[in-house]
Order: C-alpha cells, then sequence, then structure tokens
C-alpha cells in the first residue's frame, strides 16, 4: 500500500517515489496548503490541472471547524472534499502553539483555548492521533512540542524530550495500516539536542521522518545550519519532510541537503496579497509599472494565469477587491512551485542538480534585486 | 455582422438567434453580470465550461477604475479580459443614480463624485458612448435617467422626456459600426408615459430595445403590468432587454412577456452570501439542516460543484469563510440559470412553454414555502 523508493541521487538530493493508498508522489514534491480542507481560493480541478500529488491539511483547523468526527462522517478528508490524491495532516502542534490562546502545557498533552470563539479543547498523542485517524489522510504526523525560536536551551531540550516520548505514545495509539505515520524531529537549533532528537525518533521505527521546529524565527543560517546536519541523520531510505519551508530559494537549499518533502502557505497567502513568484523573481502586482503591461505574470510559465491573464489585468482585479484576482494568482503561485519541483526533480535524475540549484539562485537573486527597487 | 432572428414563438415567448462579432447567442439568455470585467469569483473558463454566452460589464464601475482609456489601450474589453464572447456594457446611468454621491442632472448630464474616492465625474448621452466605445463591448446602451420608485409623476415624466433626448444624442455620438446600440424606455409605472417613452425611442432606429426603470422598489405586479404593456409596443423583429430582472421566476415571466435578454447579480452576488438556487428551490447553505448533508447543492443539477461536493462541504466552506465557497456557490447558480434558459428555450422551439413555465413556477413555490421553514 505503502513504498518510497530513492531512483536518483545528485549530490544529497534525491529523486523518490513515494506511493499511497490515494496515489503516487514524485519527490522533491511541495504540498500545497489546505488548511480548512480546500486549498483557498482554489477548485480540486484547478490543483490537479495544475499537477498537485498531495495537499497538506491542518488538523487543529478542522478539529475546530467542522470537527474531525463530522469528517469521519462524510468519509474522511477525501469523502469530504473530494480530492482524489495523498492528503498530509500535521499533528496540530504547530498551530496550537502559534494560533491557540491559553495554552497550559504537561507531560500529557496541551489545553488550550479555540482562535476561534475561546472553547477549550485538549490535544494529546493519544487524541492527535484520533483526529488524524478521523481525518483519514495517507500520511500523519506524531504529536509533537514546537518551541518558539526565543525559548532558553533548557526550554528546547524539555520540549525535545517530551517530543519523543509523545513520538511513542503517538506510534502506540496509531491504528490505521492505510495511514503511514511520520516522527518529527524537534531540538530549535541546538544541534547536540537535534542529534539526540534524531537518535531517538528514528529509533521508533517510523517509515519517514521530518525536520520540527525550523522556520520559526531563527536566522536563515541556523536553518541550513540545523538542516545540513540533522538530514544525514535521517534514514536514507525513507522520506524526508522539512514541515513549514520555504521560498523557491528555501526549496533548492533543502533539496540539496537531501529533504524530499515541503509545505508552506508562502504561494497561496502572498498570491491573496498581490506577491507573485516567477522564474524572473517575485513582484507585487499593484506596483504602477504594471499598470498598462500585457505580459502575463512569468512569460516563461504555461499555466492557465499566464496562458490568460496579463499582468495589467491581475492588477486591475486585484485593486478592485476581486476574488478572482486571487485565485488567478494561487494558481500562478502554486504552478510555479510544482513546475519548479518538476525541473528540480529532473535535474536531479540527469545527476546536474547542483548546476540547476546554482543557476536559478542566480536569476532569482538577480531578480530580488530589482523587486528591491519596485517598493 | 449583427443579425437578430426569431426562430420560434410559444405564446408570446419567442426563441431566437442574436448574431454579434464575438459569436451567437441563443435567447432568451441570461447575461452574467462582471461589473469590474470579471464575473466574482469565477474564471473565464469556467464561465466557458457552464455555457456562458455572453457577459455584461458596467460602464460605471470600469470608467471609474482602471479607467476606460487603459481599458482600450489593452485592446477594449476583451483583450483587457480575455473573454471571447460577447460582451454588453450598461450606460453608466442606473450605477450613478444608485451608487455616486453628490450627483447633479442636468439636460446636458450628470455630475457626479465616485464611490470608490469622491473624485469628480460626468457623464453625457456622448461621454457614455465614449466611454462603451473604449471598453469596445458588442452591445451599448444609450445614456437613460432611471428614476427612483420614490419619485413622484412629474418627476419620472421628465426623466422620461429627458431619456428621449439623451437617447438621440447617444445614437447621434455612436459610431463603431462593431457595437450595436439599444434605445432605453422608461416611464416609471406609468403606462401612459411607457407607451409614449416607447414610440419616441423606438422611432429613433434601434437595433434592439431595453425596458429600463423596473425593479427599483415598484411592486412586482407593477412591474409585470408595464412589462406586459410595454413588450408589445416594442419592435417584433429586434431584440427586447428587461434590465436588471431577476429571480428565476421572474425570468419566466419575461420570457411569457416576449423577452429575450436578462441580467441580474442576484445568482452570483447570493452565492457569496451563502444562497444557492436550485431546482428544488432556493436554500441557504448556512442553514444547519445541512451540516451533514452528502448531497450535491441540486441532484437535478450537472454542473462542476454538483458533481464534486456535498451540501456538507460547501456550508463548511461557506462558515470558515474560504474563498472557494464562493467560487463554487456562483459556479452553481450561474450554471442553474444558464440550465433554466437552456430549458426554456427547449421547451418555447417545442411548443410547449407554457406548461413548462407553469410546472417550473410550481416547483419553485412549493419550495419557497419549504425555505420558509429555514430560518
Amino acid at each position: 500500500m505503502f513504498s518510497f523508493e530513492v531512483a536518483a541521487r545528485s549530490g544529497a538530493a534525491r529523486a523518490g517515489l513515494l506511493a499511497t493508498p490515494h496515489g503516487r508522489i514524485e519527490t522533491p514534491a511541495f504540498m500545497p496548503v489546505g488548511t480548512a480542507g480546500a486549498v483557498k481560493a482554489v477548485t480540486r480541478a484547478q490543483l490537479e490541472e495544475i499537477g498537485a500529488q498531495i495537499v497538506l491539511a491542518n488538523t487543529y483547523h478542522l478539529m475546530l471547524r467542522p470537527g474531525d468526527a463530522l469528517v469521519a462522517e462524510m468519509g474522511g478528508l477525501h469523502g469530504f472534499t473530494g480530492w482524489p490524491g495523498p492528503f498530509l495532516t500535521d499533528s496540530g502542534g504547530y498551530q496550537v502553539f502559534s494560533l491557540a490562546r491559553l495554552r497550559t502545557i504537561d507531560e500529557d498533552g496541551v489545553s488550550f483555548q479555540s482562535h476561534l470563539d475561546g472553547s477549550p479543547y485538549r490535544l494529546t498523542p493519544e487524541r492527535s492521533m484520533e483526529v488524524q485517524t478521523n481525518l483519514g489522510a495517507d500520511i500523519v504526523m506524531a504529536f509533537d512540542e514546537c518551541p518558539p525560536a526565543t525559548a532558553t536551551r533548557e526550554e528546547v531540550a524539555a520540549a525535545t524530550e517530551r517530543t519523543t516520548r509523545w513520538a511513542r505514545r503517538s506510534r502506540e495509539a496509531h491504528r490505521r495500516p492505510d495511514q503511514w505515520l511520520f516522527g518529527i524531529v524537534q531540538g530549535g537549533t541546538e544541534l547536540d539536542l537535534r542529534e539526540r532528537s534524531a537518535a531517538e525518533v528514528t529509533a521508533l521505527g517510523f517509515p519517514g521522518h521530518a525536520i520540527g521546529g525550523l522556520a520559526v524565527g531563527e536566522t536563515k543560517d541556523d536553518t541550513w545550519r540545523v538542516v545540513g546536519h540533522v538530514a544525514p541523520m535521517l534514514p536514507e531510505d525513507k522520506p524526508r519532510y522539512l514541515m513549514g519551508v520555504g521560498t523557491p530559494e528555501d526549496i533548492l537549499d533543502g533539496v540539496a541537503r537531501g529533504i524530499d518533502l515541503f509545505d508552506f502557505v508562502l504561494p497561496t497567502r502572498n498570491a491573496r496579497n498581490g506577491q507573485l513568484f516567477t522564474s524572473q523573481g517575485r513582484l507585487s502586482i499593484r506596483n504602477a509599472r504594471f499598470r498598462a503591461d500585457p505580459l502575463p505574470p512569468d512569460p516563461d510559465c504555461a499555466c492557465y494565469t499566464c496562458r490568460t491573464a496579463s499582468r495589467a489585468y491581475l492588477r486591475h482585479l486585484h485593486l478592485a477587491g476581486e476574488m478572482t484576482a486571487a485565485t488567478l494568482m494561487t494558481l500562478h503561485n502554486l504552478a510555479f512551485y510544482l513546475d519548479t519541483l518538476r525541473r528540480v526533480r529532473q535535474n536531479i535524475l540527469l545527476g546536474r542538480f547542483e548546476e540547476f540549484r546554482r543557476g536559478m539562485l542566480r536569476a532569482l537573486a538577480a531578480s530580488e534585486a530589482e523587486a528591491e527597487g519596485d517598493a
């Protein structure tokens, strides 16, 4: 039902194939974020058209609304949303620590109030597994504690040790053979804590592993120092997922360190704010210089938006507050991410990923400089 | 380049074919409203998929933002938006009288302030024609004065006489042979004023006519009394357009009186507010009874939304404030309207429109009663 195979390597970068009950995922892969069971502003037909192979949904949001029991009653995320491909759900931990109100952590779990209406909830490793069982994603995540970048070494150490204990309880509470449960490595920016976490979590025999607790406010240097140290400690024959990362540049850097899976709200959220990712760099569609620009967002892109809409039209729709602007720009940004990952994979298969990465980083950096002049 | 042909009659109802430079429109037809150059919350591919044959765009909104000069520079509405089919633009008059601030009317035209930022504008018949020339729609409307339902008979009479004078000036200012200019009949609910307006406006030789100044607050009885009186006074061989009407019931009643073209924001606006139009009546997706309802919005509908989404899922997305809810419900509501018009046309061609109309009104009335119990 599940398998993961590394088909080719180019340096530390890997091109793989991850098989799930709802379809195959070519890795490295980017997972569009469908927080509440839909990727914001697009339909699933549009997601299929741009070639999305897996969608991430948020346990925290769905347990609050509409509730995981209802989703289970409607046939899980697949039955409820109609998305035919694989889903991944996070454990809820990250959102509890970043969104929820009045949270109190104890050894057993976390109590918190909904950010929607203040009503009380509790998540434990067992409850997170129950919710994720109800949601029915193909890949589910162990419940972890994700300390902020401002935490002291002692706090990070305690959270990391607890994450191991919670990983064990998650594994014990996990029941469905049609779900793969991934473990999460924590440890902040402390390499020794990361080492210990990686050793303990991988020892539990998960079929895949995530690096959590990054992109939470630390410097980029710290992010890559940790990823570069931890990734090689994760089993070669199992998928590696860098949670909540990142920009196109970050994804190139993550792939270079052997990461297989990524997710981030950036392409979808920024689309709604009028920022487009292109092969020539980012552009802010509000900028006056696009007022009468007949070019598509990215002349090198073949997505629906680039085939049919000019920058001038998108700028108008965005400034007029038309939802269609969010739809068209979300489609393009996701298409750009997915297309970038396809090109990444091709170049790994061809054994020239590092060359590709450098070329693309150069192009993006040049345009970043140009974009600075925008504001 | 243009032609209009009545292919069949069933009572006063007509099935026709309206040819324009950008394609044919089977009448009776409903025109989705694309206020700012996009039908809210959907893409043009989605509009094409549901079989929309013409889109209405608003002169007032577009002259304010992004400005008609820019639209002209980008190739008119067709070049700017990419919609390949026919467009109709209104004259701007109705929005000036319903949306704009601090308007002052004189014989020459109307001065007003933008509802967006208060900046001053002026519309005259000549300027309305210039704006509509710049926008480049296939069908354009004469500039008219649309008095509110609260206007006195004297006010309505003055506005009606002015509308004739403005119709003459609109015709004289109209230049493009690739645009059909329609005249508008005013006269409020005063049948003698309507008669005079119809006689004067049709005498100007327009290729099509609209009944304006209805659905502005008068009773339904008044609406249909006027339409029933005016429609037969409009030339048989030219298209008749009832502006800003209406509900599915209204459209059946309008077709029964010989109307060929309709437009209304209802299906798109109500979709965003969570109201769905179905063959079993309207339903408010917020209603708790749809919480776990696995049925599509309309089990008799074959649109994308009905093929892929349950009421439970739509309710969740709507309550969660997801834009995707607006997209999916807009698609369904427009598909329902367009499908209704296709069935209307079929039944006219089969010579049994009145039977069809009564059956559909009965079904809609029964479900209205049920819907009352909803709240």
